[in-house]
């Protein structure tokens, strides 16, 4: 019967590789490629080849960098006394974004997820104990989210560090910047009327 | 501010000129490959530098070769008095599974849509009108969908066959096999009760 030539058949599995592409999807993105877009094509290829080959995780905290170390550990002006672990590379942005923030990370590269075989060993957190124990960190801020894998892992982060005496965070649980009180789910409300703060009027 | 290293932008960056891929998901495809998996972004560099070098739309009927004519078009066997005209190298492929059809096809790469800026001259119509000319074909087979854009596209094609004494057809609108009636809307169900068939018990 009559199929793509080999070289089509290769780049759809190739593009199936990828999270959330079906064999569907796989096929339009092919498509779309040899739509007469040689351009394109280049463009991902040098792209995909450059960043694989010159880009990997910061030794010190997971983040991406393209020499031992990233940026932000190369950085001496940052608060060697604050430690913020996060899930994965593009939470390091959006704290930085933020700006409210000027001290190290740490990246687990995901979350704690049992049933999916994903424990301690395989996220970087045998790294963060022994980063933990050389530094000078005096906070260990959990930056992590309040989804279900979020809070497992911070439950298990928090007693790992409790045996040393560090102080540990967690991010507060309330309602966003500019949500009105109808959008807001009963349990993320429960925590912000329990959370409240007094107004300095 | 602090951003990702320059090879990752690019790569995001590159993702994003995929059809649907948003900032959000090229972000995430963009991390999927740099997590630790070179093998899966050569895998995928490759596969596009193949690909994008090594097939071309056949000269004369559009669907993919990886020489001047496709496996199609060199194929002697096959019934040159039909020809069939179909969107896209994929729907050559659904003739091909249902065995229904040997004769040869031409493939637009699109349909008409004059709002988007999409005329005959952007896709293969002008070829095909060319194409028809010189061959000694009896019927064009108009394969293409029933949802507006192939409609339109029929239509106009249909106009420009008029002219040249051509069989002109279109598939048949209809239940589809092993549906029920309940699952059939009432435009369809009105198609397939004026194309009823007599049945020969």
């Amino acid at each position: 019967m009559i199929d793509f030539p080999a070289p089509v058949r290769r780049l759809v599995a190739a593009f199936r590789q990828l999270p959330s592409v079906g064999p569907r999807t796989a096929e339009r993105l092919a498509l779309h490629v040899l739509k007469g877009n040689t351009a394109l094509a280049h463009d991902l290829a040098d792209a995909l080849r450059e960043a694989s080959e010159g880009i990997f995780p910061c030794k010190q905290c997971g983040f991406f960098a393209d020499q031992e170390l990233c940026e932000i550990c190369r950085d001496a002006t940052r608060d060697s006394k604050l430690l913020c672990v996060v899930e994965s590379p593009t939470d390091v942005l959006a704290f930085e974004k933020s700006g409210v923030y000027h001290g190290f990370y740490h990246v687990l590269h995901g979350t704690l997820s049992p049933l999916d075989g994903i424990g301690p060993d395989e996220l970087r957190i045998p790294d963060f104990l022994e980063r933990i124990k050389k530094l000078s960190a005096e906070e260990v801020i959990l930056g992590l989210g309040h989804d279900v894998r979020g809070e497992t892992t911070a439950l298990y982060l928090a007693g790992e560090l409790r045996e040393m005496g560090l102080r540990t965070t967690r991010l507060a649980t309330g309602i966003s910047a500019g949500s009105g009180l109808e959008f807001v789910d009963s349990l993320t409300l429960s925590h912000a009327f329990n959370d409240r703060k007094p107004m300095n009027a």
